[in-house]
């Protein structure tokens, strides 16, 4: 079944539960350690429309993946705004030019995808070609995420600088919403016109904001581009690590799922927003550190939580980490959709 | 009102509502970066009653605020357990001796208070002396935290250490667990023999974990601390950070207040555990970095969603930030006090 991640996505009856895995073209591969080595950088990597379609298609040669994720960064945006990312070993992606103020912003040009971002829709066109009707999914930050790195400069543990710029000059953090949010629209569009069959907004630092922050600043600007995608027919999912409660607002944005981290119960995830969208996740990505009897048991416990029926498509909380043994993936995929028929009506299929 | 903060964890009537911040004796006052440069570092600076005594009154003398905490931190515990704590520039805490297998938490030995930490019971005693009847909070992390550090080694992004050996050897995790709570629990009550008037258990890292983890590693540990402190009569509060999903939880574990971070919408809080315990927060640390229109904007927002009556202690949502212009704190502590009157019964006073 090829369809199966988008018929679960749309609630269609499936014959097993889907499964793929946010990173899971990345670091714990040693075939994308080999290509990586051979591209220099991890940019050069994501640059190089060859390179990021090879390795976008890696997991699936190993893996009976439902679904790839077209390999790419979400800092590409701002990079493509002129802030000069640089990946640094031990810290993480670094900006040379960071936001420092609101002339900065009001600079800010929003970048024409099909120019200095084409090279992710060269990336989807040569991948799609090669997946035989599997579902590629394309994806990008949330404006207040990718904010949120850009005046911060790099990850940080407090975000103290984007949240006093988001108190004291709230129409300057507004303006770089909005731009970001226009950005972020347009980017996806031609990832859909390039082909990928589904988006996925990363919101990875929402969870950071109070609930009243968090709609003013996060939500309502992925609801806005969420809104202006529509018209394509393609289904989306939402992901907001540490939003778990604020599912029931989520669920509002129009997204076709919500992806769940680990923190959040998808039980009560299903009774509270199951009947409006899909649900994805949410294993702990550090189950994926220990053995197969241990991973067996946290997947089976998440899909028994789950229960009967579409909707659900499996995935980790987080992204997977470069530690993990591979045969640990090869595990989980095979089990997942193995111990999962019990909850698909196999007839009508 | 000297027991002002005393009375409202108890839900007694007030004439306004108290104030404290964590992390109150801290690096953004200037008198206390001269002491602890004159004590070397901070571990010194913990471990010298007189200069412990001395920074745990110095926000005080400052502002109107409704306790005192004595200044020390919950890392003491691991390093008279013999893990060897240091604190490193730009890094954080750091043991030069981390637990790195089931052995060694076989022969970790749990401190006798009175011995190797007898320097805190000291501090809290001349602290005492000197606050006329002004409450003094002991404190200390909670075991799901210590171990945290204790096995990682230091602060770290995704805590895989310590839940790779939670899911594969859950017998050395537990006797971890078990070996922190019996310190945890005789610790805090020598600080409460010594004078301490609350107790507050800081779970930095409870918000780290799925919810069954949660319960089973952090939350159930916590209460074998609360009841076994239970006989003492001293009022507690707990603060699991990203614990905003599980309130109801952790408000049955026998404390008399909750901590609240700045993610957790107040007002929902209160309708659903506002019964049973009181509340403590939860203003964004970040608002303490902008201006005095914001900070009273922002704050007030909390005060009127908590409402009327006791009940609510103001707090942050974590702990205060180094760069928080003193002046600042001086206008929260005294916009709090006085436009909190109109939530409480002043006939009653």
């Amino acid at each position: 079944m090829k369809d199966r991640f988008l018929r679960a996505l749309k609630k269609k009856p499936i014959d097993k539960t889907p499964i793929w895995l946010m990173r899971q073209a990345g670091r714990y591969l040693p075939e994308y350690r080999a290509i990586r080595e051979k591209a220099g950088d991890f940019l050069a990597l994501c640059k190089t429309p060859e390179l990021a379609c090879e390795v976008t298609l890696q997991p699936l040669e190993r893996y009976a993946l439902d679904a790839a994720i077209i390999f790419s960064d979400i800092l590409t945006i701002p990079d493509a705004m002129g802030l000069e990312l640089s990946l640094v070993e031990n810290v993480g992606p670094v900006f040379n030019k960071p936001i420092k103020n609101i002339s900065q912003i009001k600079q800010l040009h929003i970048p024409d995808p099909y120019d200095t971002l084409s090279y992710v829709a060269r990336a989807i066109k040569l991948a799609n070609n090669e997946l035989n009707d599997l579902p590629l999914i394309g994806f990008a930050g949330s404006p207040w995420t990718l904010a949120a790195y850009m005046v911060e400069g790099r990850s940080s543990r407090d975000f103290a600088k984007i949240k006093k710029l988001a108190y004291s000059e709230p129409e300057a953090m507004h303006l770089l919403l909005e731009k970001l949010s226009k950005s972020v629209t347009s980017y996806l569009k031609m990832q859909i016109e390039a082909g990928a069959n589904a988006v996925m907004l990363f919101d990875t630092w929402g969870g950071l904001l109070s609930q009243p922050n968090y709609t003013n600043l996060s939500l309502n600007y992925m609801e806005k581009i969420l809104r202006s995608l529509e018209p394509l027919g393609v289904p989306s999912i939402v992901f907001t690590k540490g939003g778990g409660m604020w599912l029931d607002k989520i669920a509002r944005i129009g997204s076709t799922g919500v992806g769940l981290d680990w923190m959040t119960d998808i039980k009560v995830a299903r009774q509270l927003i199951g009947h409006k969208v899909a649900l994805q996740g949410n294993l702990d990505p550090a189950v994926m550190l220990t053995t197969k009897t241990l991973i067996e048991k946290e997947a089976k416990n998440i899909l028994d939580s789950y229960g009967m029926g579409s909707g659900h498509i499996f995935n980790l909380g987080h992204g997977i980490t470069p530690d993990v043994p591979p045969e640990n993936v090869q595990y989980l995929v095979d089990f997942v959709h193995a111990y999962s028929q019990q909850f698909h009506d196999q007839s009508t299929n």
